[in-house]
């Protein structure tokens, strides 16, 4: 069980755009973006679709994030995400100022603890392992039947 | 002098487009992406007018070299780039795996040699220092401007 507005039920949001991913032949990653308890944008990866390595979920997050505000600055904001943070979309949430980053599973060999420990904005507070074997069994279902 | 194809030539257009960026009120950052010594892509930084931090120069130029190319990768392209690229753009190129990168100014305070020096794609070759000058003057008069 797990109550609207909690950590669980927001990552449990971002798992459902991550299946999504998975099903348009995507890499399953998701991500939402909450700001006072209300999800304002929810993405997932599409580098496939658009043809561009830059559509990450969280890059296509803070971009819908920030046109639902109307501000360039999500220091109100939790990202939550099924899979740590690369380097380019780390540097995005430093810039977006995120106030909180939530992540569920980790990604040793591309994630930006790996490369760049220091790059989140000061002020983000970032927590992980929420749902991890859920989006890492997705990945991991995904890899297995591209093999 | 300068001859075409030269890579004075292609900073020279991204410092162009530096300036167009200055003259919007954005902080003036240019690139363009070449291949076989064709200009497929130029940028400049639109933080301000899309509302948007993640529309540096950079990443609006990789995602029109992708689509001009219909390929995700530009692993036979070279970007110039008015300032050393941030975290997020170092990341991005590294997913597109950009055979070059040529920037002109350093960025002490957010450019990616100082968080994440190890990001670039292994196979991307990086050069510096071409008209380190003339973008820094713009960016010191932009700023100057402001204060």
């Amino acid at each position: 069980m797990f109550s609207v507005y909690s950590d669980e039920y927001y990552m449990k949001e971002a798992m459902k755009e991550a299946q999504k991913a998975y099903e348009s032949g995507e890499i399953p990653v998701g991500a939402v973006i909450v700001c006072q308890n209300i999800i304002i944008a929810r993405a997932h990866n599409m580098t496939e679709l658009l043809n561009d390595v830059t559509a990450h979920a969280e890059i296509l997050a803070i971009t819908a994030a920030e046109e639902a505000l109307g501000s360039k600055y999500l220091n109100e904001c939790s990202m939550y995400v099924t899979l740590e943070p690369c380097v380019m979309c780390a540097g995005a949430s430093a810039w977006a100022q995120l106030e909180r980053i939530v992540y569920a599973a980790a990604d040793e060999k591309k994630g930006y603890l790996r490369y760049a420990p220091d790059c989140l904005h000061p002020k983000t507070k970032i927590e992980y392992g929420l749902l991890e074997s859920e989006s890492r069994n997705l990945l991991l279902k995904f890899f297995k039947e591209r093999r």
